[in-house]
């Protein structure tokens, strides 16, 4: 585990030389599968310091502190935020500016925030100029996750070999994003950095258009029977199972280049459609072709 | 193993009471990943006869032998034919009809022609009056399969718990639908009967149309950065890898039931797009909402 002694070292220099006070206070606020997920890897990956978890519902939280995935939780923020070395928001992205302003009210100067969040730029513009002075935010986002929701599905791999991007601009001091590497990279994470503008564009293509996909696909049809559908159907369906709340937020909050993508594949269908349409092969073969070598190139 | 026995008499019951001609020889045309899973699945569950191969090319059939899968392979059709209890045409669907024709001009009175096809209607309405007396056709599409091509990628287990349709019409001989039965049971599958019509119906919601919209969807962009992708997309786009010829088989082979699910998931998208354009959040709450629930049905 070559990052673990850099993240200890990164985050144990934040602390006093009093030992007493010296114990890192990492706050996960939203402990559901993402932030569940990092508590579970923080633990398998030898974490010393406490997890606090903070949620709205008091016997959620009890029940994840019974799970052993956080030492404590508590249903105030403001409280939880005063003790945090580095808080990480794992909220839907609807919630998570106005999470990081109510908990920066409280923390410590030289304290970390950052996010788990699907679209950045939204999230980014709101707190570039309302931060107290000396209380860093960076966006992050690990691409990782699951149609499954809640922290009982929590896993510690979830971010092995991932790539997390994260979204500094130009006032991010350098020590802030250095530690919020080692975090991430504790957890397995391969870290990208870009500006939260290139991660929306991106994302928008890699994510946020195939869930609209996936989801009018599976939304077209109520009455399907399930013993003749394939692994092919239930693929290329998976996604659509994922929670509505979330995704109405996340595709709110990237509108303009989710509209972009779904014209792109819409047209794309149109030729598909007149391909079949006028029982043209060779038209239809070269639109399969260009589709297998992209895909291909994924790998 | 309950099928077994079962299998094994309908096969046997065909033969003559002389030992050293009763031994049932399975043909299977083309040797892929679907005629390479079935011989590997024969082999796994005991079949006690002979299993030939037919394809286009015999350094592709000495490979098949060598692995295990055929005992015999050749590349003429009629040949095989006349030694054969049992034919299963694994061939693209544009090549079965032509093969079944072929191989019932050379094979015994009491034979049955079966194939794996995707599609249906076509392929049995263009045999219904063609094949001479005595040589029954019935169609047959395991629900089974992969993006990946070719009989190295065989799996004897592919078949375990799929359903398999089979379509026979009203001059069905009632003793081949039985021995069909039992050879996909065989095999592992649950068969369900229908007409061809049927079957191309649902398939093209269950398979055709969802090939179109990960193919669409992988064929829109040329340029995504692999890193960004995570499993949503993957999923979303994982068919868009298969074998293009294959496919422009199948959807030229059911277009108009494939061109109406297009324009129902095609008018879906829209409703999607509208309401991300309208920031309707009640209105994309109400669309993911159905697509979840639709896919949940599924399991």
């Amino acid at each position: 585990m070559p990052h673990q002694p850099r993240y200890n070292a990164a985050v144990m220099s934040k602390s006093s030389p009093a030992p007493s006070i010296s114990e890192p206070v990492i706050v996960i606020v939203g402990v559901g599968l993402i932030g569940g997920s990092i508590a579970a890897a923080l633990r398998q990956r030898g974490f010393r310091g406490r997890i606090l978890g903070v949620g709205r519902t008091a016997v959620r939280l009890e029940s994840a502190q019974a799970a052993g995935l956080i030492d404590s939780g508590t249903t105030d923020l403001s409280a939880a935020a005063a003790e945090a070395s580095l808080l990480i928001f794992c909220t839907p992205v609807d919630r998570i500016a106005d999470g990081v302003l109510e908990a920066a009210g409280t923390c410590q100067p030289g304290t970390l925030l950052t996010d788990a969040g699907s679209i950045k730029r939204a999230i980014c513009d709101e707190l570039s100029t309302r931060l107290p002075s000396g209380v860093t935010f960076i966006g992050s986002h690990p691409l990782a996750g699951s149609e499954k929701q809640g922290f009982e599905h929590a896993d510690a791999d979830l971010f092995l070999g991932r790539v997390c991007v994260v979204t500094p601009d130009e006032t991010t001091p350098h020590r802030s994003l250095e530690q919020l590497r080692s975090f991430w990279e504790f957890l397995g994470n391969r870290v990208i950095e870009m500006t939260p503008a290139e991660h929306d564009q991106i994302l928008a293509r890699t994510s946020h258009l195939p869930h609209v996909v996936a989801a009018a696909l599976a939304g077209a049809f109520s009455d399907l029977p399930g013993e003749l559908t394939a692994s092919g159907y239930r693929d290329t369906t998976r996604i659509a199972a994922g929670d509505p709340d979330l995704w109405v937020s996340i595709l709110l909050g990237n509108t303009e280049a989710v509209v972009s993508g779904l014209d792109r594949c819409g047209a794309k269908l149109a030729e598909f459609r007149d391909a079949i349409t006028n029982r043209d092969a060779a038209a239809l073969k070269s639109l399969l072709e260009t589709a297998k070598r992209n895909r291909d190139a994924i790998g």
